[in-house]
């Protein structure tokens, strides 16, 4: 018999697992959907982390009895209500294993920073800042879905980038290369286009965060709309770091702070904009590790403290 | 036997069905769900018409073979594929009228103006400024769609007064009684609540841009950030309808503009916005008609020009 843990980074868009030992060796992954429950429903986000569960025994030959906890990392995870429904939902699967819940941002904080303790800035489809104080105190800035804009995310810069082409197309904004490469990317011969293809049905967030590469990448080029975008972007990323360090940090020496995301990882003019205006008051680092890993140890941490 | 017209204008909440005998005298109304066909399919689309006909041909009692024609203003009607499609669904209907279809903005702009020359600002839960110029020519700026921003329009107000909100929340902007005043709105007793209210499904558009008024009615009372918003709401939809002048009328004498949408007709500011900017350019109507009734007008000069 041998004592295993699983590690989950549930997200809107896929659902990655982990497994390892008690000892933190990786003995696997899988990945699959999307399984963030507002979304989804709570029947499908159950199904996902079962599958999950499942294929990593199958494929690794383990027992589930055998299976000491499921350390999730999921969206909205926060709120007590959230966590009580995800908990009720996983007892139906009627395991032994202890269920572990913390917020996907959480997750990410501890796989950048080895430890629940600093800011972890994620700027992918979406943005947050989300700190942990040396009391234990959570600080969020940001991360309240796309109607609320998350500032400085892909989709954010993905929609800026159509807001100002349609400006250009009506006068109201000078046009640049950055349409062209935009309706490159769309697969779309005309601007009028734009129109069909940001309001069907089937264009997802995902669709339009697609855009902040091409954004970054004709910033690099030069074009001037897309590196006012791309400023802005790095801008705002730095003002919801900025807020949790405000609040929750003081101003003594720096903050580490690590970061997750294709735009934060990818587009060098966002990073360079945000050491700018972070410069005093915060040490960045970009992530190379997965937010998975994070779920993996305080997965284990909990075995630890339970023995 | 007694020849009729019916008039329809269709809009993403609505759909307003109203007929008329061949002199222009109304006989009666009939008012149903959505009938945009790019969110309820064609389906629902020819079944709320279709409803439409029938009901107005009961409640009457005239006769279906008597319908002369259905005159139709329906968003996103301008594009030859999206004819096509609403001509084939109505067709499957087995009546002999004739369909004329047109655009929301176009039916807006002749029962605002009387013809179909000048210019319509729409700022409902969206927003367009739609112009047709002396020869005929069509000029359109913004109408997007709520992604895009709709910039002036019900929703970009509502979601603005929430953006706002998060970040006075978070230390980054100053907070304000519209934080208190939308949150009484949305029958919320914390502000955090927000997050599950905005990114709730069955919070609609409809839901964010209802926030418009509040921040027209803070602004009354001077709040500053209510202020700066209705401001800034102003600018746009000036900013469309410069567009559409600049474009398609050129700079001589002022065009005729009239306005449709709860923001131009009810909040002063925004229209108080607006007549500074455009002075010079455009006399500006706020309109006490119905759009549907330039359907029906158009319907009726079908109906002149066959004979």
């Amino acid at each position: 018999m041998m004592q295993w843990v699983i590690g989950i980074d549930g997200g809107g868009t896929k659902t990655v697992g982990c497994a390892a030992d008690v000892t933190g060796k990786v003995l696997g992954w899988v990945e699959k959907g999307p399984s963030n429950y507002h979304i989804t429903g709570v029947a499908k986000f159950t199904a996902v982390i079962a599958s999950i569960i499942d294929e990593l025994a199958v494929s690794l030959n383990l027992k589930k009895v055998d299976l000491l906890v499921v350390s999730l990392g999921l969206a909205g995870a926060d709120r007590i209500r959230d966590k009580d429904i995800v908990i009720g939902a996983l007892a139906g699967l009627g395991l032994t294993c202890n269920y572990l819940i913390n917020s996907d941002a959480k997750i990410a904080l501890v796989a950048g920073l080895g430890k629940a303790e600093g800011i972890v800035l994620i700027a992918g489809t979406g943005s947050i800042a989300y700190g942990i104080n040396r009391q234990g105190a959570v600080i969020r800035a940001g991360g309240w879905g796309h109607l609320a804009s998350d500032e400085g995310s892909g989709y954010a810069i993905g929609r800026q980038a159509v807001v100002r082409g349609i400006r250009a197309a009506e006068g109201r904004d000078k046009a640049t290369v950055l349409m062209d490469m935009i309706m490159e990317y769309a697969g779309l011969t005309s601007w009028n286009d734009m129109i069909g293809y940001i309001n069907n049905q089937s264009t997802s967030k995902g669709n339009i965060a697609a855009f902040a590469q091409v954004v970054g990448d004709a910033a690099k080029q030069g074009d001037q709309v897309a590196i006012e975008i791309v400023k802005q972007a790095g801008d705002a990323l730095a003002s919801l770091v900025e807020s949790v360090i405000t609040r929750g940090f003081g101003w003594g020496e720096p903050v580490q702070v690590c970061m997750y995301g294709g735009i934060v990882t990818n587009i060098l003019m966002v990073r360079e904009r945000l050491e700018e205006a972070l410069a005093k008051r915060a040490n960045l680092v970009a992530c190379k590790t997965q937010p998975v890993e994070g779920a993996v140890r305080l997965g284990l941490e909990w075995v630890q403290n339970k023995v």
